[in-house]
């Protein structure tokens, strides 16, 4: 046998640059956490340590501080096809370049134009895939708990010999939603559009199963938002028991829950257009 | 020397809770994180393990969920009252019962009656200290994250042989506001009031260090909010340093920053009415 | 276009089980994180919520339990694995079945028979991807940290406009290391020769790139441990950057570190034997 | 009524410094997280934001490193003692400094000099109050999970209303010890001894319940290591609870346990020497 090495990259990841945009008095914010990792001719760095071929993390750091300066953030998908294109094309030993980017929100304090408060609701992320051949634009967003009081049941599956979960045609149904959805062609800020059709459809659906839910909020976003090739979710069951009060003589009549952490329930799926070509690449970190 | 037990207390910590109001299709949620510590008459526990005395911290989490059904939660402070008197009354050996609660937000989603979405923004929190004696109610909150992108400076501090830092007439005030307000007499529901009167002071002051924006936001809700008898704050300096892009022959005129995590500076303080008896007990976790 | 159902699965996550083993006075303990993931035929749960061919999560944890008093836990790979054929073979809707388990390690407290302290070093992990087919075995380990107070060097690397990292002939080398190890043919048990593998190459190779001491790291295992046939790492560069002390009249001859937490760089990279069949699905959570 | 400030304190929160300690080719790491809080004629920053009585946190931050170099770091106490005193005597404005310290432990790797792991087993702790009156040192730990498989019992607590729990004569007991300790005099450091003493009282003791285990923990540190004259702890319950395996057929002769996250118990007590005057400056943050 021999030893090789096999697939590689390295990057600078979890830069923190907050971006202010000014218009006189009235400021905008744009409050990024950027991870970029390349790939290329790496293998002497490897084999033997030399280091012609790296373009050093502190390096790419520097970089994501200097482009928010030069080009400002439109957008994080915009900022991150920025950096990929520049560390791909300015380097010869750089083939491929991977941005991830987490954005967190800010909403303007009422009535001031230069203050702001933390939206803390959900975080959006966006990650980028460039080669000289092809570019994938994936958004998304995690973070983002939801919840239905009523309008969710779970019957109807396997009896096995370990099975004692009762069925029940009225439970809480909640889950923190991780989705990233990868863009069909060009990419087009449709965040706000898409986080709308998810929490509609997320409420709307009267749910037999998280996988029908998962499925709905995919379908939805597909059908009503142009441009998108496919999503794909991570949706864990976040449980909500309803407590037995009997020994207390009290009845519970489904106000009462325990919200559980672990172990929890896990629903993972891809929802996708039949007539747009696949793309693995875009979604490996 | 004799060995002797001191100051002691026992409890539940951190039973999850969430009470649905139901008022026909359109639901309301509170949803709770509640910790109990009872102290009294516990030498033999201790010296022994002669459990007599002890209320067994499983009946504390039940009693949780009991009275959650049978009083709803009207606000954290009205439901930790009812534990605690209910702790001190039922038991002669509990002479004390502290209740501490984080409740986490949730807003509708629109256009819908019993479907939520996490407001992610700050978690309030409640803590109560009671006795036969004496009660105590104490209001506030965590994770408030804040920034003014301008209005801010800092100088005239002290130069010893060890500072470097230059002074500047303009830079980025973030923090993460962490205040406890203590209520004088009898609790009344102000949440709102405070977080809204928090916010603009923090926004419309200019700043010369953040003690002065923390001295102004607590003497703004003593003033602006009846019923408070003091406040205390924990706001560390969550530090944005504008980044040097001279290297790089580009200027920075006050636009890209790295958003540091550690060393931060931390800043506490409490603002208080000289009205008010002081009430210690009341801030012992 | 057609919208269609994509890949998909589903299982219970983060079921926490405790096994003792007895021996007399003499106990033995295992501590497992485990999380199950199912694949099959599960279209109709998606687009009707029709749950017929659904075993529930909370069954899956039943399953977990149940099996660690029938069988013991001998190792977390051969729990996972035989989890993993029970949920393939006995259902005939699920035709893939993932294991991940993460291990905590215990220790014995000196002298003691049944008393154990979390050694708090790394975490062993395992996970085992099983169908009719085929079935791997990744056994790894996380947050092993490790450092080097000298012997590593950095430079030779790219210099481009944005490069201002002078390049240093000593300087500290730290990481925490993530490893897994996918297993050539069945499942043996060498996880603490693996470990001290890693901790000595790390310790005695002279660095000249973090990257050539993942490769050496990762070559040795392969050369001296049987039976591996790929290896793969995620390695942070911790970074431990010298404190300039000339402000304060004082040099600073490689002693005082300011250690960083963010940003950092991050090293990625697999090194295999080139006559063992690629395995893909082994890696995919 | 008037609106006053009350007590306030400002520092720089966990400033990370490595400190190697070389002797030829074998060296020594010492690692730690130092928070610096100080207090004194502070009223005018909080009042008008007059900066001439404040110490900037940037320059503690610099004095923390400054000290490693000059200094050396014999033990978390004897480092935080510097700080405290220099930071009161050099600054008229400054009359008390609280310097609190996590250090992280490293072992050497096997056949090696200069070449690290962390031990990841529990974090030491140190907090130093310092003013021209009085000095108090708190030496300390947290993380040190243990758990004995046997010898524990909890029976004959009160039975009201809402006990629902089973006494047992045989249960796990698990917990993760947080415990810190002061000196009644001059600092000598017994580190080593007391975490040794914790671990085989925790062992040996059988315990009714955990605040017996706790009282006896306490009673043997004051008892067999000199100089201490309180020991304070933190220790929740880590519940493990015994599956019902009785639906699948199997019975469970406390074999198999789920480990519990939330909620869970909570015991904190304090255990002093009688003949030691009181402290209670020594223990606020």
């Amino acid at each position: 046998m021999t030893i090789v090495l096999g697939p590689n990259q390295f990057g600078k990841a979890e830069t923190r640059v907050v971006r202010v945009h000014r218009d006189g008095d009235r400021h905008a914010l744009r409050d990024l956490n950027v991870s970029v990792a390349l790939a290329g001719d790496l293998d002497e760095v490897h084999l033997s340590g030399d280091n012609s071929a790296v373009l050093a993390t502190d390096t790419q750091k520097n970089t994501v501080f200097a482009f928010a300066r030069k080009h400002g953030i439109s957008s994080p998908e915009e900022f991150a096809l920025l950096l990929a294109e520049h560390f791909v094309s300015s380097q010869p030993t750089i083939h491929r370049a991977k941005v991830a980017i987490e954005e967190f929100g800010w909403e303007r304090i009422p009535a001031t134009g230069h203050s702001f408060v933390r939206t803390g609701q959900e975080i959006r992320t966006a990650r980028i895939t460039h080669t000289a051949e092809a570019t994938h634009v994936v958004t998304g967003l995690r973070d983002l708990v939801v919840l239905n009081s009523t309008g969710s049941e779970f019957w109807g599956y396997i009896k096995d010999q370990y099975t004692t979960l009762p069925e029940t045609r009225e439970r809480i149904l909640a889950t923190s939603v991780t989705a990233e959805w990868r863009h069909a062609g060009a990419f087009e800020d449709s965040y706000d559009t898409v986080k709308a059709v998810l929490l509609d459809a997320f409420a709307v659906t009267h749910s037999l199963s998280l996988q029908q839910t998962l499925f709905t909020m995919g379908r939805r976003v597909l059908e009503e938002v142009p441009g998108i090739a496919e999503i794909r979710f991570a949706m864990p069951n976040k449980h909500h028991f309803l407590v037995d009060l009997e020994p207390f003589g009290l009845d519970n009549p489904d106000e009462v829950y325990y919200a559980a952490d672990r172990p929890y329930g896990l629903i993972e799926g891809t929802i996708l257009r039949d007539d747009v070509p696949a793309a693995e690449d875009a979604w490996t970190s």
